[in-house]
């Protein structure tokens, strides 16, 4: 099965587009749990636990696994573990090197981990994209038009009237003949997003930004999601998993992910 | 002291040009040291050992040490702890994220692991670069021109008459104000070496690809220069580390570096 229909199906089983981003950062999860074994690693179980009916995928961040050094391997394995295997995973790791090393980041992330994709930085173009969707199966995710203020730098410098960020598109497109590609925009980016799913009328679209960062939800479901009202995956973290800093925070992202996934039906109701 | 300053004194004091890539894989180090309790790490060392007089940096490309799973923290620490404090490290990750992501890969590579510098991937603009150049005694050296064919896809796109890595390097030099930037710059690209040394004229140039890419050496040394003949680090990895398979591993790589730095240092005593 490819990973595009994988993606239909766990968005139609758990009637959601929510993406729940597991960025768990030591200074930031409740202080009762900083002496467990792990206490990343139970925070992450309980969110899990408390939110895995709602969500159609979970998104580990690497940067925070990374910062714990040698537990932070075994960690996102863990994690990983207790996510039920209905629900897409995606290892936001957002790699991009030469063919050989693309080749170990995709094994490391696939293989290793298992996670069902990946995001991927094309900036170097087709070889360190390549191993990512090699595997029919395994999708990843190309940062397209970001959610961050830097995204002005390159992104939308324009060659031949069209922005860098629409060659991306353009290149995926060729390059998806396993329908396991899907593109990373930005929630900040409204009217962006409506032109891209224009544009690529089927593919996955990984959308962040619509916490913390201040995107807007109703346009990245409306705009966002395929003419069936799918295929966006909309993904909240810090709005979710720090919802409450003490003892009820598995309570509290069940609540705050509860109005989020309802919030999109309510759209999704509205527009498809 | 800049990290720019810090980088020519070790090639002063080492008389090297050399950058070892210690991209160190199960599959392929000698068989006699897998019986080892870390045979990544013996490799490491052993390679180390043999060669630190030669050097001016060694560079750990992360996605090996990823593939390693929960060893590879402890590998690339104690990789570092191996090598003399006056030579440079590189921790090659190609990391890029949103600002406050990014904030985590530069805490983990440069207090974590204790890297002098890094390689980062500017797709996503400033506020993924800017934790990276924050302290000026770390560096970064962000993708350019790489040294892979699938560079051609978006790095040499036209914009307003000039390639897209132009207008990389045209932000990177407003991003250096603490002179601790650097760019990644493919060996396979020597007529656009020497014009991009004309760009940047004295800032670092991270030069792979003249081993088993192709790269062309002369041209490397003699494009990727200062005017004193420093500044461009070059990069050998599979062409020195593997040089033999047998027990003789460290001795042929120590004669593999010894010959590529002598040919680095007669191409300077050539043209500088």
């Amino acid at each position: 099965m490819t990973f595009s229909s994988t993606l239909r199906q766990s968005q139609e089983q758990s009637h959601s587009l929510l993406c729940i981003g597991l960025d768990s950062d030591l200074k930031k999860i409740p202080k009762h749990l900083l002496g467990a074994a792990n206490p990343i690693l139970e925070f992450n179980k309980r969110i899990v636990d408390a939110t895995k009916d709602l969500v159609c995928a979970y998104k580990l961040n690497l940067a925070f696994y990374e910062a714990l050094g040698e537990t932070g391997w075994r960690t996102v394995k863990e994690t990983l573990a207790a996510i039920p295997p209905d629900i897409i995973t995606i290892g936001d790791a957002k790699r991009g090197d030469i063919g050989n090393t693309a080749e170990m980041y995709a094994k490391g992330l696939f293989e290793d981990f298992r996670f069902d994709a990946a995001t991927v930085n094309a900036y170097m173009g087709f070889d360190s994209v390549e191993p990512f969707i090699k595997d029919e199966g395994h999708g990843a995710f190309i940062l397209t038009l970001t959610s961050n203020p830097g995204a002005k730098d390159f992104e939308y410098l324009k060659i031949e009237e069209k922005p860098l960020y629409e060659h991306v598109i353009a290149k995926v497109k060729k390059w998806n003949v396993k329908k396991n590609c899907g593109l990373v925009i930005g929630a900040t980016r409204p009217k962006e997003l409506q032109r891209v799913r224009k544009l690529v009328p089927d593919m996955p679209l990984l959308i962040p930004g619509v916490g913390a960062q201040g995107g807007d939800l109703t346009a990245a479901v409306r705009y966002g999601c395929d003419k069936n009202g799918e295929m966006a995956l909309i993904n909240s973290s810090r709005g979710i998993i720090y919802a409450s800093g003490g003892e009820d925070f598995a309570d509290s992202a069940r609540k705050a992910a509860l109005t989020l996934r309802d919030r999109m039906n309510s759209v999704r109701e509205k527009y498809f």
